[in-house]
């Protein structure tokens, strides 16, 4: 199995990146990974007024995926994900959905134990995720700190152990990169930091030939879920059901009346996060309603 | 066990209606309700432009609680709900999470048999829930379709079987009011309509004395829900962070700094509606954190 250590990262998602290592189709592959403040507050007193932000959010790689090329999907299986003992959460003034109000910059240090997160003694089960994953992108290089097309910094819950992950392949060998665990994270992650963990995460590659989807797509459990990000959280719910009506029409022969009606009993909107530079959404859709070809769209 | 016909509504909720009935507290009551359309589409031929919108949306009451008093809490027991064998799905220009989109009005039947509802040859289970509920508002009446302090249109899917909903009163007997079933809906309500139906809902209420929440809050299974509306979305979750973080504040003695740092691995963000003149969020926060206590606030 090869591995990549967490020093060998990147803060953008670019084109113009060499890959760190090349692997196979099916192959096994370990990543290592930095937290998201790349280490930099290990305990409370940590004057957070210091940290460099340039090293925030890295991601591990990025890999070179042998077999995969522009207009594929890159499916990523989370074979696993290990987390280290101790977290952190911050806040920071300007951050996070209460951005606006006063307050100060501040640090916890959380402790991981036999699976459980310790938060000022409530004790809360570990849901291990990764919170950056993704490719090149199509054009223009992207921070790893935003979510978008190619991925990026999704936050979303789903992106555990167990899920499937679906990318739009924009170069040659996708350039994969990942980081930014969470060891426990709800839907929104109101404060802008979730119990942010070192860690290590097991994968394995595979690819659908000359089809990709619009947006990142998870599949995790008995659905599929649509990432969409944007700027406003209304214009990212407006997207999002764009492409789920797609697909349901795709699926079912439907009018697009048809599959709006059916979008209100058989489409759930979930959010992801409120509080990076593009928010982000989800539309759940069972998959005994669609398969993954209804969400790929095939070029020509 | 009294009973309310469904002729017997009203379209907006008003400090100045009169009850059609006087109830006490743990009192058993029925409520007969009129489907969101007001019964005016009964096959899909109906021709959507003749519809009367002067009619949609109809509460059943309002009822006069006796022992409620303005600055008190309103506990409403969902105790059971049954709906007819035929519901009714809307699409109309202009209107739901595409509105923007050229389509044309329609209407589709949907037979609901056995606790399935058919569509298209898809079978769902029901998971009956009442979008409209609520009291008369502090000030200015609002329409039966807008959700607000109030309640009114609150289109959350957790106000079915088992629910315990919580309302802020404002004028002595609270004057409640109930209605707008839906057979499934999914959070969202994407296209704007539900499986609207006619029924019954068998509830129960109970006060808490002089103390109130800011906006209604449900409680289902092992959490509570706190309900927040408002024209953006983005608005509406940054309102129900600082609804949640405050009670995080009073339930574990924190700074708003801990319990915002909370928010983040212990606070649930949830849509309920995209659709409605105001957009819907609930806040989602485990009973193993805050009591309801925590959750209402105490005058003076």
């Amino acid at each position: 199995m090869k591995i990549v250590p967490k020093n060998k990262g990147v803060f953008t998602f670019s084109r113009l990146h060499s890959p760190v290592l090349e692997v196979d189709l099916g192959e096994t592959l370990l990543l290592e990974t930095e937290d998201a403040v790349g280490g930099q507050v290990k305990d409370e007193s940590t004057p957070l007024e210091k940290l460099d932000w340039s090293r925030v959010n890295k991601a591990t790689g990025p890999i070179y995926i042998r077999g995969v090329k522009s207009g594929d999907t890159l499916v990523v299986d989370i074979l696993d994900i290990e987390v280290s003992s101790t977290g952190v959460i911050l806040v920071v003034p300007g951050a996070g959905a209460l951005g606006k109000k006063e307050f100060k910059p501040r640090a916890k240090i959380v402790r991981i134990k036999d699976g459980f997160a310790h938060f000022d003694g409530i004790r809360l089960r570990i849901r291990p995720m990764v919170g950056t994953i993704g490719v090149a992108p199509e054009g223009d290089d992207y921070p790893t700190g935003v979510p978008y097309k190619h991925g990026g910094n999704l936050d979303c819950v789903e992106i555990c152990r167990g899920a499937r992950l679906y990318l739009p392949v924009f170069i040659d060998g996708a350039l994969f990169a990942a980081g930014d665990l969470h060891a426990i994270q709800e839907d929104g992650e109101l404060c802008v930091s979730s119990i942010e963990v070192e860690g290590k995460i097991l994968l394995r590659f595979e690819v659908i030939k000359d089809a990709r989807p619009e947006w990142p797509i998870v599949e995790y459990n008995d659905h599929f879920s649509i990432l969409v990000a944007d700027e406003d959280l209304d214009r990212a719910v407006e997207i999002a059901t764009e492409e789920a009506v797609g697909a349901l029409m795709r699926a079912n022969n439907w009018s697009f009346e048809e599959a709006y009606m059916f979008s209100s009993i058989g489409v759930r909107v979930a959010v992801n996060q409120v509080v990076d530079p593009k928010k982000g959404v989800r539309v759940i859709i069972p998959k005994e309603i669609v398969s993954i070809q209804h969400l790929l769209k095939r070029e020509g």
